[in-house]
């Protein structure tokens, strides 16, 4: 936690304000995951038609937290760690955006999972995942609000057992389908939404670090940590950007 | 194309220098995908592996990109549509190192399915997407430098095209491993890949758009045509952001 005394109370107030648009815009994306991993676990279609209608709100939300830290970069012409700050609410409000995106495909693809027969118990699986990115998620908005580096490097190393997850519901849904063609296609989407989910948690990582840049102005001295495997070796899952 | 006088001459300098950042390191994505699409179509491993070698020096430069967009707004304080041009160039930035990721994802993709049985011609219909989409980025990136409206809404278009080369390729891939489970691994791997090119299109429909809310001040009025249409349908490939 970092605070210093500053000659622009404007500018104080002004990030405030867009820092109170974060914190909404964080909350209903984190709704928006918990949801759509319900609909997709209860075969809940209002559920998810609900998720994937509020996703035109958390975009308008973006593009207006995008229009008031331009507006304040303008305005207050800030400089040094305030410049910084402002620019990493940008990039927070387009990790958010992106998760909302996520959620609203991942309810999409809930509808048509509920039309095809269930593989195991995989959408439990699923909406635990979730649950952890949920956290993860709400984890690194605080650490950016209270500029806390310990809590922002916390979400990082649990990033990793988000990966562990993703690659153990990977495995899984080979099997299945090497057991039973007719499983392929809703393996498909599952894997879709579980990749999706892990990419999630990279978003809530990328967060982190820019918090990390932004208190000790730094970046994380060793590599981010990866535990999702899969893209380096065969039948199993998937690395980085993917 | 837009030519304003300004008052300004120092910010105009600045913003040149960080342009050519910008299309240094288009030039360098763009090589990126369209090597790692010949890695793969051709097995060279070693091309492959240039790719990911190489991708370090993008992320480089974007970190340098965004150090001088910080710098330029925090020396020269520009306002309306200056300060949008300096946001933009930042968006761009971010999307092409999404975009190098992609590519590297691929490259690394390519040597684990070189060691796989290889499955029809996939690999040649992957390499045809990935030359579209690298001439995508290319004439969004000339959108943005000439400020040209009309040619980024040619791209907006084009890349609906990319999405039917995507979707075409997801029923192979299904109808693949519906036919011989020994199909099913190496048509995951070529699937992810498949999807992450159709992302970089959607990334260089968003730059596209960035140019087009530049130069009208208006975002595109119609929704982005899009033409991925399996995460709606059964046995049908994936929309949004997946």
């Amino acid at each position: 936690m970092m605070t210093e005394p500053h000659i622009f109370q404007a500018f104080d107030r002004d990030l405030e304000a867009v820092q109170a648009l974060i914190m909404k815009m964080g909350g209903m994306v984190e709704a928006a995951i918990l949801d759509a991993a319900q609909a997709l676990e209860t075969r809940d279609e209002e559920l998810a038609e609900q998720v994937r209608r509020n996703d035109a709100a958390i975009d308008a939300l973006e593009e207006r937290i995008q229009a008031e830290a331009a507006r304040l970069i303008a305005l207050r012409s800030p400089t040094a760690t305030d410049l910084r700050t402002v620019l990493t609410v940008i990039k927070i409000a387009a990790a958010l955006e992106r998760c909302g995106d996520y959620a609203k495909n991942l309810a999409k693809r809930s509808v048509v999972l509920g039309q095809l027969a269930q593989v195991g118990d995989s959408t439990g699986s699923i909406r635990r995942m979730a649950n952890a990115v949920e956290l993860l998620l709400k984890d690194a908005l605080d650490s950016y609000i209270h500029r806390d580096a310990q809590l922002a490097a916390d979400v990082r190393q649990r990033d990793r057992e988000v990966d562990q997850m993703y690659n153990a519901l990977f495995r899984e849904f080979l099997t299945h389908m090497m057991e039973d063609p007719r499983n392929i296609t809703a393996c498909m989407h599952l894997h879709f939404i579980a990749k999706n989910i892990e990419r999630m948690g990279d978003h809530a990582t990328s967060i982190a670090e820019q918090v990390i840049y932004l208190v000790t102005g730094n970046l994380p001295e060793e590599p981010r940590p990866k535990a999702d495997m899969t893209a380096s070796s065969i039948g199993m899952p998937a690395q980085g950007a993917d």
